[in-house]
């Protein structure tokens, strides 16, 4: 598959997708839109891809819904070659339910600035780490819309109420370090040290781990968050750890451990899936 | 309208709303009940009001329930003249669930302190900003009562089930610095810059953002913290975006943005309210 | 009762409850399981009992899953003697449940390790504090098994889910320090002084709050954590401070304040509970 707005590199078991419109600041158009959603897909479905790490091509990360198009935007009846045809579905957030249905681990990492939906779309990653010279803006009051992507669902989990209030109600830029303090991103990095930090996390992932564990992990707990009773996990994770126990990764991971050396993992996230799995009916639009 | 116990003003797009019994530290009492109630009506109905202010004269925020009547304060039976009739509703919740339902954005400014329902009220306000001089204190469990004005569903999602739980199984009255390290405040200020801060705040907040921005995404914000799927933001979302993506603070707000001017919005928030709203029913109380 | 691998110690309203098989670094066990679950329905029903703190014997607190059978210890088939007999239940999420439904206040001390089970079921304790010689993992994906005992309920909610995905994702074990950072625990203790300040904070709910009233907030704050609106808390709390307004321990509670004395609260947290309670109904395991 080849990819005119995204750029899709897997190396040793990470996944690293870049979005790919520099001269456009890496703007969000309908291309983009589909073509994230295609590459959720593809990595999803490949065994090679443990990890996945989201970055920007050049100075930016993404800059948003792409302006050219003036005060009409955001106009769905003015807009021509938008994805969403005549349904009433908002681009970014098909991208966001996509990710928080991911099954491996995803890391944003902000080289630069990230607003509107190129920092809510990024919400369901699971794990923020920023460039010193990011800059993040849930800006969407300033310009007369309203927050989307499924961010009203999502930010106030991240970083509470009171701080997503303040970043939606104002509508600022904010820098990095504000990021950091909020609780948006885990950690700031030199430039130049940003993508080999993301990288050192991710290796400790696929180094150590099993993928099925981080798939039903991965799904345990985004769905959870919307669980009302712990007993709901009980269910569930009774049934997960009793499948993964007797099989060929608990073997190695408890083996490897008593003989203090690095595990080789077996199991295919992709094919050797628990019966029980998903346990969870499909949530439809509408 | 007229209040016995509030000081209601509004200046430039800003609400302050006073707690006004300095005599009593602001106590709360039945007529301060109906008339925050009322208070939040009027600010709602009016687009004059942008961002709501609500501080306490004196040196108090509000020391919560009056206890002029000792021992029998939260005895229903022997009690004159509270608001709740027969019915059996605690009124520090029916202030709490009016707080949440309001439009505009609400900024707690905290001069002094704030116990009991004092500070359980304020917890849907959705920032919260404190005087170094300011205390706080969810007291009950010293009071022999319990935990009231839904506190048990905000505070845990505010600051954490194990700050919240510290707080309400000791009773214990603690400093601003205590509150701002559990993140139940954003920020201290000297006593005479706390206000200064509070209006810089709502300001950012008035001169660059549209009304109606505002009243959907603080809907959005609060509703989906109850939702147990993102695909529930979703579907209001793709709903709000197209609707305010149409209308002229869209275009008012990417065009000023492409100018580099202060927006000037027209939507009114009282009267402009898009056909799907509200999208939620009403909850009734039993 | 007699406990194989608990110590159980009640002096002055505290229970202290100790894991007790120091020389296996206190690892859970089917035994531990059965009598945890045993200990908290003997505190639950004990009105000595008003604050649980629970530790462990020797160096650590518990290191997970006793792993002396080796690659088959989180096999169900090859085990003998586990407690679940051929229900597939997860033993950690039993004590999880349990310790959730718990009707005092609940400190964890953790004196050393704290890994896998040993971890996981301590996150519906109210409030961990720790030596700083402990240590913390979430494990589960580096022995090739799955997160359990509802920790995908528990932990994102308690660290947000930015910070329960890389512990989890990683299975790192972390300092203490890294725990305080990301918001597991509380406080940091120098070793010898972490139960005499686990006793500070047990003796200022002690002392100081009414049972009752400990036993309402708790149900409180961990229930309406699966509410989806704030009305269902104040269905409940309207009802619970009613009850309590017209009882001996809020005429104590306020005229104690009143008269600057200790209180002294008489209502029996075991045997004085409201007509309402429990008002949710349970939820069973399939």
């Amino acid at each position: 598959m080849s990819y005119e707005t995204l750029d899709y590199q897997v190396e040793d078991g990470i996944l690293t997708l870049t979005l790919n419109r520099p001269d456009r600041m890496n703007a969000f158009n309908g291309a983009m839109c589909r073509e994230l959603i295609a590459a959720f897909d593809a990595a999803d479905a490949d065994d090679a891809v443990r990890v996945i790490v989201v970055t920007g091509a050049g100075k930016a990360f993404c800059a948003g819904a792409d302006l050219e198009k003036g005060g009409d935007t955001f106009n769905r009846h003015k807009r021509q070659g938008e994805p969403e045809g005549d349904t009433l579905r908002d681009g970014g957030g098909t991208v966001s339910l996509r990710i928080y249905e991911c099954t491996k681990p995803v890391i944003g990492a902000f080289n630069g600035a990230a607003v509107g939906v190129g920092a809510t779309m990024t919400l369901p990653m699971d794990i923020r780490m920023a460039s010193t010279k990011a800059k993040f803006g849930f800006v969407f009051a300033r310009r007369g819309i309203t927050m989307e992507a499924c961010s009203s669902w999502f930010l106030p989990r991240l970083v509470g109420p009171m701080q997503a209030a303040e970043w939606v109600y104002t509508g600022r830029v904010f820098s990095a370090e504000e990021a950091l303090k909020g609780g948006l991103v885990r950690s700031l990095h030199e430039p130049d040290e940003l993508l080999p930090a993301a990288y050192e996390l991710a290796r400790e992932i696929v180094d150590n781990t099993s993928g099925m564990s981080a798939l039903l992990n991965r799904q345990l707990m985004w769905r959870m968050m919307g669980a009302d009773h712990p007993m709901e996990a009980h269910k569930v994770d009774s049934r997960a750890i009793a499948f993964m126990g007797e099989s060929a990764d608990a073997q190695e991971g408890v083996q490897s451990f008593l003989e203090k050396r690095p595990p080789q993992f077996k199991l295919s996230p992709s094919k050797d899936r628990p019966p029980f799995y998903p346990w969870w009916d499909e949530r439809p639009f509408k």
